[in-house]
């Protein structure tokens, strides 16, 4: 018999908040899902150790609860600089309509650099006593995984396929958040799979839990008690979600990002590699659709990622979502602007309604 | 309150044996699963008014429970002779490879033709006293609509879009069959939507419920208790379930597509229009492989449909399903040889495991 995921993570809920990077989880997302039963989550991919240590110990000042931090696992890019110029030559079509200066050449983030920060956050983690830590883009190393272990803090593996799934288990996680093609944000991909690693949650869930003997979480397309119910029903121990966190009084997204979530139509996301050279989906706008064509061909994360840096921030501070990354899931239709604890009580009432008991 | 989908079918169980074209549903498997408490669906969308007669009163001996029949939409299509001749061009290198004769000019089918076959068939449905009618690729007239509902007849459209779902509410339909991405097969799609109508069913399933006031049927990624008990949680009354059946012992679908999906790995299928012209999901091959750079360019179904018609039923015949169209889900690893009793039986047991009850 498999071990309640509520049990391990020791929270009321089986209810994740997603780790959104990039300033979505402020510590009042976090503290207010913490407080509320659910599991709260630092997503700390794009930030500095000292960023971190001071986010954790202000979450460890507001709640008494479990919560966690994710991390982005560094994954070798191979980019040349003929690559990076023909990307910025593209990109400079949309500098100039900001206004902002052209970029020539620029320079390419180090991986060892990225390598030593990741171990550095790492150590924050362990240092600070969090409880759990979960991983995004790949399996950390034996090294890295024992660590944290002889630390008693529970590992989160993140997968888009079984063979995904199976590795993350092997590897020692103790529980395996598996993301669906409905997913907003980032795609967790790590291996070469048949095809594109595009499965609906309907159908890789059920899958995945044949699969492995560990606690599986299912994300991608949850909105509501009937998404946490269903998840519950294709073998998921619990749900993470994001876009409807990310509409929420206590999230940090961007007032523009949060507009276009919530008078976004129905299937306006794409999946596009536009904007960090991986594939992630969000609303669709006329960034994405102009590098439609060449997206293909765009320098592999992070070096995409850091040469659209000036246009991301310069859509946000002139009001132009058009240039933003608009990260949102397949149901962005179904996101509300309201409070963490009213979105918690709703999705508790609706699912009890449904038949969940804790 | 919505009228349950069992009251409004009259059958036992809200599972519904997916309408698959090409011979698939054959008398026996439609009968097992209106003997098993479920809705057996004739796939009529390739037949002559004469074959459809025919199987329908094979049905009517074999089972006094009801039981459907689906037909295609007609749509007008625009195909140049040229786009003939260029698809045939390609298609030629598969024929020197299968040994069959080359061709260099074919037919263009007629749509009235079509139209005409289409009208006889709702004709049939009439005159035999056929309870269901499904429709598949869009919304039938308004003259087409009245007379089968002054017949009587229950009306059941497809939709993969909240858009389409609203339109064929709008045009009288009793029940809406909503298909997610993961579904195999032809996607049911026939409004432009905002982008690929792509969604997951985990996404699509509540955002429809939500906009409809008819009962919903959930398609795609369905292959058990799970995935039935995960649809009701969703909003839905009910499932139609296509790979689950079609590799049942009772159906009729070619061997070698049946080896091919029990046979199959993880993430192993594609959309490709390369066999129809029509968007379809099936396990990859070849044939897929080899038209992936040029399928944008083909010709519209039904004319790609008609022109690789001699491709796939000699790749059928000389044992070779790297030339066949093998229709597939996106959980095909899940499907079993079994008979339709143990498939129904097996459904309704897990799903009452998880709470449901008739």
């Amino acid at each position: 018999m498999l071990q309640k995921a509520t049990d391990i993570f020791n929270v009321k809920y089986p209810i994740i908040q997603a780790p959104m990077a990039g300033g979505v989880t402020t510590t009042r997302l976090v503290t207010e899902v913490a407080n509320g039963g659910g599991l709260g989550m630092i997503g700390a991919g794009y930030m500095s150790p000292n960023q971190l240590r001071k986010q954790i110990q202000e979450v460890q000042q507001l709640t008494p609860n479990p919560f966690g931090v994710n991390l982005f696992v560094p994954n070798e890019f191979h980019v040349t600089e003929e690559e990076i110029l023909a990307a910025n030559e593209k990109l400079n079509q949309f500098r100039l309509t900001l206004q902002i200066p052209e970029k020539k050449i620029v320079e390419k983030p180090d991986f060892n650099d990225l390598y030593n920060t990741f171990l550095e956050q790492v150590d924050v983690v362990i240092k600070e006593n969090v409880p759990i830590c979960s991983f995004t883009f790949g399996v950390p190393t034996t090294e890295v995984i024992d660590r944290l272990k002889q630390h008693d803090i529970l590992l989160m593996g993140t997968a888009t396929t079984v063979k995904e799934a199976i590795a993350l288990e092997k590897a020692g996680m103790d529980i395996i958040v598996v993301q669906g093609s409905e997913a907003g944000g980032h795609r967790g991909n790590f291996l070469k799979s048949n095809n594109e690693s595009m499965m609906g949650i309907m159908s890789l869930i059920p899958q995945v839990v044949d699969n492995v003997s560990i606690p599986v979480i299912a994300a991608g397309g949850i909105m509501d008690g009937r998404g946490f119910m269903a998840s519950l029903c294709l073998g998921a121990q619990g749900v993470q979600m994001g876009t409807a966190f990310l509409t929420c009084l206590e999230s940090g997204a961007n007032e523009l990002h949060k507009t276009a979530i919530l008078n976004a139509k129905e299937d306006q996301t794409v999946v596009t590699r536009s904007f960090s050279g991986k594939w992630a989906r969000g609303i669709q706008n006329e960034f994405i659709s102009s590098m439609r064509a060449n997206e293909q061909q765009l320098p592999a994360f992070p070096v995409q990622n850091s040469l659209t840096k000036d246009i991301r921030k310069a859509g946000a501070s002139q009001g132009k979502p058009e240039f933003m990354s608009l990260w949102a899931g397949q149901n962005a239709t179904m996101a509300k602007k309201q409070t963490v604890g009213m979105l918690m009580e709703s999705i508790i009432a609706e699912a009890k309604g449904l038949g969940f008991s804790t």
